[in-house]
Order: C-alpha cells, then structure tokens, then sequence
C-alpha cells in the first residue's frame, strides 16, 4: 500500500468534544470571555486536531509548493507560456519569489516538489523531484493522467509530508506553481459541487473576457466528457473522487491531496492556500471526509471557485486580502495567525495566576 | 512647545506621487500584476510615506500599550472592577497578557505607559511611568480631564514614540488598557462623527443589555453637555478637537494620539488597534489631516465604533476576525502581513533578474 492509501487508513476524525474544553480553557485566560474571537475558534479546533488541550505549538512550520504543468494550456487559457512555472520553480530556489519572501518572514521552512513539470528545473537544496510524469494531457480531449499516475502522485505529496513531519515540521502549508493550473481546479470545482462552469472558473493570473470564455468552455468540455454536470454528476464526482482527479486535475493537485491527507493522519494543522489547494481538498474531502478536521483556510483567494470549495469545505479563510498569486502565499501570511492561536493557550496567564477577579 | 505640537509642526502630508511609482514597481517582481492585492496596497502607501521606492523595511515594530483608568466607570458602564487596570498592567509587565504573546511571536518590542491609571502599578523594566492624573473624571458630570492635561497626556504619547524611534523603531503599533474605555471611545466617535450614541456605542467587554443601556446614556449625556450631538456637534466638535479630547476623552486616547502624530512625523507607519486607537486618531486626524496618510487599520473590532472611526479616517482593515480585547492585540497581529508588504518590494526578484518572460 501506497502513502497515501496509508494516511487515509491511519487518519482519525478529530475529537470535537476538545471544542468545549478549549472554550473552558480559554475562560481562564486573562481577557473578556470570546474577546479573541476566530483566534479563539482556531485555537479550539487546533486542540481537536491534536486531542490535547492546550493544543501543540503549530511550529516549526513547513511549506511544500508543487509544481507541475498542464496539457490544457493548449487551448488558450493562459497568456503565460508552460515555460514559466519552471522558470518560476528555479526562482523559488533561488529565493526570489513571493513565498520565499512570505516563508522567510514567518519562519517556514521551504520545500518545492517537482510533482510535474514537463522540463527539467534547476538543482537546488529544497528541490525534491517527485515527478510522475511530464504535464498532463489535456483534459478537454482525455484523461489528465492515469488512475495509476493520479496515485502516484498522491502517494508523492503523502511522502513530502511525512518527510517534513519526521523532520520535526508541526504545522504544514499547501501551495502550488503551474501556469494552466486554474483552469483544472475549476474543472474539480464545477464536479465536485456541481455549480455552472461560469460560476466556478475566475480570470487566474488576470485573463480577458475572451480568454475567460475559452477557459469557461474548456471546464465545461472537460466536466461533460464524464457527465459530471450538475447536482447529479456531482453526486457521482463525489462517488470516485480518484477518477475525477486523474480526468480533470492536475499532479500538483493530486500531491496537495495526498500531502493534506498525511499532514491530517500526522494529527498537524494544514493550511490551505487559494484555488488550487481548496480545490485539492475536496479530492481529499471525497476520500475522507475526516481530513477537513484538520484543514485551516488561510485566505480567501479572489477566484471565485475557491470561495465554494471552502464552502464545501466548511471552512472560514483567515485572510481576505485580495489576492490570487498562489505558490501557498496567502496560506503563509496566515500562518503567524495560527501559531499565535496555539501559543496564546499555552503562554497567557490565567485570572488566578494573575491574581485578577474576573 | 511640547512634543505634540512639535511633530504637528514637523508632520509632512505623504507623497501620493510614490502610490503609481510604486504600482510601476510592483509590475516589475516575479508575480501576476495586482495578484497580491493589499499587500501591495500596503505597500505602496509605505512608499509614499517614506517618499521611497522600495519603502524602507518596518523593522523593528514597536507596541506601545497606554493604560489609565475612567471615571465614568462610576456610571456602571462596565463589569469590571477599576482596580483590573493595574492588575493587568502587572500582567503586561509579567508577560502574561494576550499582547505579549502577540508581540512576541511578531519580534515586536513592547512598552507599557502608565498615562493615568488611578493606582501605582508595580515596577517592570518595559514600564514608563507618564501618569498625567490619576484616572479622568466623570465624563457625564464634568470634563474627563483640564485642557492643560489633555496636552501633557498628547506630549507624553508623543514623547513615547519619539524615544521609540530614537531607539530603531521603524513601524508604531497602538494598544490601550483601561477598564471602562470603550465608553469615552464612544463618545469621542459620537462627537467627530456625529452619529447617534446608540450606533457607536458596543458591548466592550461583553455587556448585557441593560448595562449597555446604561452605557448610552452616558455617552449620550458626555457628548450632549458640550452640544456636540448630531452633524452640526460634529462640525463644531472638528473644530475644537482637543477640547473635545478634554471634556470626553481618556488619558490614554491623548497618549494614543500624541503617539500616532510622532510616528508619522518620524515618517514611519503607524499600525491602529481597535476602537480606542481608532477614536484617538480622530482626534489627531482633526488636528493634523495629514496624519492619516501613515495610518494603517490591523484589524476590524466587533465595536460599531470603530468601523465608524475607521470609515471616517478612510482605512480599511487588514484583518477581520471578531476581535475585541484591545491591548494592541489586533494591530500586532497584523505586524507580519505589513512587514511582508515591506519585504516583498525589496526583496522579490524582477522578470528581469529572474529571466522571465511576462
């Protein structure tokens, strides 16, 4: 059995009645009752997660940002050309991109997988090369990968995440690089939740209405190969989740599903980043239901089929600042959050130990 | 002349010709145009704060908590005991408190300023003692406190950041403590904007509904006293801005306000908490418009007040998480995310250096 099989097997549902003890716990501190507000809500779902209260400190925390590439760039999707997101990969690795600003500032350490790439990127120390194959096929005319692909590269993004827990990481942060890679996660969005492709493909890195009508045509051709429209093709997305993951997703997809669901077996916060991750987690969701327990939303990304994923997902974003770069950027900012949220039950006086008369 | 006076003297409006320098400079980093949303707005009001492209990193922060106690607590406007503002600044000095753990894991610097509470707190090597009075008067019988104090109170929050600064402080973070100062807070909005008592006056601490009735009326009596009720009292009240800090205000409103005019007279950010950093600003904003251009909102309180101040100074909130402890709580929480904005113009590669086509 793979990984990934492995932390489906192994995960365990968080333990909500650790909800009221946290909220007992944080009556105790030395503020208003429910003054935090969210900071308060995360902290007590980081005690579920951990079955422990105060929960575990959330650091030191690790960021896994795969990479990969997409047939469906062929139709016009994107104005960017396939070779950037290796460009792009060779810049995380050398340190200039947005998340290796955001990572460095919060103190995450940096992992880039190379789940997919069609090229050969550079060397680099964080690089790890997980590659299932060269880019997908393009999903308007078949399959993205393989049901064996799709699982190898689950197992990949599994494998990442038990590597980084065993390295010490308590706290994992999901992001991506793949020019094309808006287009499959709003193909996951339109199956899994069954709304119009319209209403779930955005403009990505900033698209035209001409090219946002090729795209919203692409998701729909891609959606219709399997009958996946509609309320009724969503309850059969729901119903093999691997399979619509290898017609309509992308490797790097795939890896983040396979990393949430390790990171969720690990007992470890992991936090979502915009589209591409929450569109990741409903693969992983349709699998096992468990693992949303442990997934924190960390911003809300413009693109609209990320505001429905986390719906599905039942999860509130932390941030919503506006952005949509992707790479596990607003998954990071959000991350000093989280961690306070946990060393706030750890640190802070009590009213007794403050000598204070609440 | 005193220290308030002397950084109104010296305030320099912001250079808003840097906000498109700055937009010409984001186009330039390794990343879709606009795709990090405020963060790049935040940046480039950094800019044209410091009148400098990329804005000079706001490195390190430092939070400044002003603590004093109210006597229209003697109203029953809150639950708690005027005697927890001393206990709690014994917690700030213990590191028990929300804030130091917040400024903590932000590498914040923290500074208690005792500007009038009513007792003598204990020693701590991070307390400045700048008591004005011990305590305000009650603001529905009297003015809160003489002009002549409402002055040396600005000039002590004004000599606060001026040692701040002097000491590396690149970027100011607001943070009250004083039980019963969300009812003057109140006042102060009632009277700048004014709007009715019932629409900015909050729950505080958590207040039942007979209490917060009880809280109303004390605003609305504070502010009817001076005839600043309604929209020609606000226009009055704009006027005479520090009379209004006088007659309805708190001590730690004029440090607040001192301190906010001398970080941006020192050309640095200047991050608000909640309702009582964002009312003092409106009293600093009246003085000196120009002050508002280095104000950064962190967080949107549940306090109507305070999104009522905000509106009125033209900030919109970087987080919004149902906050509502003060202490500078929310504003330090949003350390990171301004610091990132800093770091991301000096420290992302171009298209250029990365050798990427855009």
């Amino acid at each position: 059995m793979g990984a990934f099989l492995e932390a489906v097997g192994s995960l365990r549902p968080v333990d909500n009645r650790l909800l009221e003890a946290a909220r007992q716990w944080h009556l105790k501190l030395t503020k208003p009752a429910g003054s935090l507000g969210v900071l308060e809500e995360i902290g007590a779902r980081m005690c579920a997660m951990a079955a422990r209260v105060p929960p575990p400190l959330a650091e030191p925390a690790a960021v896994a940002v795969f990479a990969a590439d997409h047939g469906v760039l062929s139709q016009g999707v994107s104005p960017w050309p396939a070779e950037v997101t290796a460009q792009m990969v060779a810049n995380f690795l050398g340190g200039g991109a947005a998340i290796n600003v955001i990572a460095k500032a919060a103190g995450a350490d940096l992992t880039v997988v190379d789940i997919g790439i069609a090229s050969d990127p550079g060397r680099g120390e964080n690089l790890v090369s997980k590659k299932v194959r060269r880019g997908t096929a393009d999903i308007t005319q078949g399959d993205a990968m393989t049901p064996d692909e799709a699982m190898a590269a689950l197992d990949a993004g599994a494998e990442v995440a038990a590597e980084l827990l065993a390295r010490g990481a308590r706290c994992l942060v999901c992001g991506d690089m793949g020019i094309g890679n808006t287009t499959p996660s709003a193909a996951l969005v339109a199956a899994f939740s069954g709304q119009q492709p319209e209403a779930v493909t955005g403009r990505g890195t900033g698209i035209d209405d001409d090219m946002w009508a090729v795209k919203v045509e692409a998701v729909r051709r891609a959606v219709a190969r399997h009958g996946w429209q509609g309320p009724s093709g969503a309850e059969a997305a729901a119903a093999d989740p691997l399979a619509v993951l290898a017609a309509v997703g992308g490797l790097e997809h795939a890896g983040i599903a396979g990393f949430a669901m390790a990171g969720a077996a690990g007992g470890v916060p992991v936090l979502l980043d915009g589209l591409i991750s929450s569109s990741a987690a409903l693969v992983a969701a349709a699998v096992a239901p468990a693992v949303t327990g442990y997934l924190l939303a960390g911003h809300r990304s413009v693109e609209p089929g990320a505001s429905i994923a986390l719906s599905m997902l039942g999860l509130d974003p932390i941030l919503d600042l506006g952005m949509r770069l992707g790479e596990g950027s607003g998954a990071c900012l959000a991350l000093p959050v989280v961690q306070v949220a946990a060393r706030i039950m750890s640190e802070m006086a009590t009213f007794d130990s403050a000598g204070i008369k609440g």
